[in-house]
């Protein structure tokens, strides 16, 4: 989610909490309410940099500027007690220490409900706040967090999970047998580590990741626990779903060790007429020069010179990214789309949507769930707090009867909460009893 | 302060919190112990590395792990109303957006509670963290501080305080002329901006220093707000705050713009002697192995070697931290120590020490204050909780009755808990009416 809402005419929308950007106590009921229907995670979007639009198009935008997601889901994780925490890093602008560090020291505030959504960003004006003039080239950047993961979790090993015995008699704190050096020398990284904080209650925090290319796919299939995707329709989850578990099955990976979850925006009424409503006046406002320029911003070229009222021109291959270039390229093509009608689309909100009643929000859910679409979802909300509170006080209800969602929470960690297992480390065994 | 204390034989204290490392309710509670005592901030000291030493020594202390400082602030920022939250970042092995970002994330989520304490970082293992064989030579790391605090304080001044209008009529969601880019181009940094988050509370988040060498001094003197220094007298004190204060006066700065606090060590007792033989307990209580090897560290030189019932030799210039150094070489020089009692006592807590009843240590605090010596202190605590309890219960109340302390808070942010003006904004004015 994002705090005013991943719909960009959101913060126009009546009875909208505007300022949530940085109103931490509209987040902090958000983030309850979320957890009284029982989520898996909060995960908040991130940038770094403001979008690249052009001013004329970004002052119009909700989305330029909210706290920064490890702080604020720090502070989150003293005002809930269940639900997972799930921040987005970047491994083209980060160093491989300071994440395992803040994610680690995330786990341990959190009791174990971190996750790290691996992201290699995109956005050249992101660069261009770090030193560069323009970002890596595609497959770099995708060689360059792969090895930001080998050494990001080789440092979680750091420390077996016994390795501090704090013996006041004998004066030792930790046993230096049970601590181990990294080493790391790569193409991109050398870090001599250890890290110096104790190993996450999670082993490690859960690893999301959100790459649709084919780099992005292998990767995800060899590292990830949790994928977001963003497919238009359910045929397209279904061949994502496929084509992740065929690498699996390649790599011996078990099939039920990563999540594939669609983001979803989901509109609920109380019948499908008004939640169709809800939709168009949400779309209805974002204003035309702001959708002009996101749709330049998701193909990477500029758009302002097209014709409102055609299709789309051909869009050549640029360095920005791949996937949502071609989600909307799809979507054009999929709903024969004018650039005026995409661009009014892709301004408000260009992904997948389940638009209805309780009723029919759930039963694509289940269909979804039940044909290899997706084993959950990436719930994203049309406008906060109505849309957030209708999907809880409705759609989790419903799913819950249907016996397809929980009714509380069995376990303590976002890894329990997933059904993922607990991380041993790869260096030290016996894992301490406590952490089966 | 450390979780468990700054003295490396706290842990084994009788009493003492030994997992507080990762002890989350212990650490809330000392939190809420110095706010009641009406604290002006917590501080977390940091490092980016093991301490250098051998792991023979290291096993032995409880200094090596904790939380990662911005994360830990954050989570504190939720249970407490009015303490500054004050942590280390490193200009050395940092990007200045990173940091520019996340101390103001830290001011909003506290509601202008933030300080950033500059580090330039001399720990050469912390350099072999983030791909380097050694550390940046000591000027070096100065000149790229300087520009590093130029681009981050930059990055504050983004936005203008008023810059998000949220009208939702004319759909204009902040007004771009109130918004500046800061394309930074210098010898260290090309940084585009603008910051994506709104300018914090405080206008900047207070700025802290502890360099005390000549570089570091005129850099605080420039551009500090607090300085945490470690003087081993009143009559060192004394010439550092004369020191700085004439820097000041040259480059025009009012002199209560920086606030000089001395870090100091203070153990509360019943009695003298009861307080004494607190200090003397837990210097007993730093092993010999762990000693001999802080003095290493603080030297920058193999002590081991040393006849340890003699004086230090000559010791030669290395590219480590000088301040630390030559702290060591005074305090063995005034008190004529040999090897081993200087081991044991910089093994232990080397600094500044108030060491008696509430009554005498008020008076050591009030003749600082009266003569030039410091603005305040940084006061470190022996062992925890006792120490902790012991001064908030006693010398708080001490120097309350003698009109030195507050007795609450009259202000919300630590500027106004410290006696430092709001910052304006250097390219935008005027200042919005709820900063006046």
């Amino acid at each position: 989610m994002r705090p005013v809402s991943i719909h960009t005419g959101a913060w126009r929308y009546p009875g909208a909490q505007r300022d949530a950007n940085f109103n931490l106590h509209a987040l902090i009921r958000y983030a309850q309410t979320l957890e009284r229907g029982c989520f898996d995670a909060f995960f908040m979007a991130d940038h770094l940099a403001l979008l690249n639009m052009p001013l004329e198009a970004l002052k119009r935008s909700h989305t330029v500027t909210s706290f920064e997601p490890l702080t604020l889901l720090a502070a989150l994780s003293q005002v809930t007690e269940r639900i997972g925490l799930v921040a987005t890093a970047s491994t083209s602008f980060e160093e491989p220490f300071h994440i395992a560090r803040r994610f680690a020291s995330l786990d341990h505030l959190s009791n174990g409900r971190a996750g790290w959504n691996v992201v290699t960003t995109a956005n050249p004006d992101a660069a261009r706040n770090f030193g560069l003039d323009d970002h890596l080239e595609h497959d770099r950047r995708y060689a360059r967090a792969r090895e930001f993961h080998e050494v990001v979790t080789g440092l979680w090993d750091s420390w077996a999970d016994d390795a501090f015995v704090r013996d006041p008699e004998s004066g030792l704190f930790f046993d230096p047998a049970r601590l181990r050096r990294l080493d790391h020398q790569g193409e991109f990284f050398k870090v001599q580590g250890p890290l110096h904080i104790a190993r996450p209650p999670q082993g490690w925090p859960v690893i999301v990741q959100a790459g649709a290319s084919e780099a992005g796919r292998q990767l995800a299939a060899e590292t990830a626990e949790v994928i977001f995707v963003a497919p238009g329709t359910l045929a397209d989850g279904q061949a994502f779903y496929r084509d992740i578990r065929q690498r699996m099955a390649l790599l011996g990976r078990p099939a039920d060790h990563l999540k594939i979850l669609p983001g979803v925006l989901v509109v609920v009424g109380d019948s499908e007429a008004e939640a169709k409503a809800i939709r168009a006046r949400l779309d209805s406002l974002v204003h035309y020069e702001s959708a002009i320029a996101s749709l330049s911003v998701a193909l990477g070229v500029d758009a302002k010179g097209f014709d409102p009222d055609r299709p789309l021109p051909p869009i050549p291959e640029t360095n920005d990214s791949r996937s949502s270039r071609q989600r909307v390229l799809e979507l054009a093509e999929r709903e024969g789309l004018t650039v005026r009608q995409l661009a009014q689309r892709v301004g408000g909100y260009a992904g997948l949507s389940f638009v209805g009643t309780a009723q029919t929000i759930a039963d694509e859910m289940q269909a979804w769930l039940e044909n290899e679409g997706s084993d959950g979802f990436n719930v994203m909300f049309p406008w906060l707090p109505g849309g957030l509170d209708a999907f809880v006080d409705q759609v989790v209800p419903e799913l819950q009867r249907r016996g397809i969602f929980r009714r509380a929470y069995s376990g303590t960690t976002l890894r329990e909460h997933l059904g993922l297992p607990w991380r041993p480390n790869r260096h030290f065994s016996p894992a301490p009893s406590a952490n089966p």
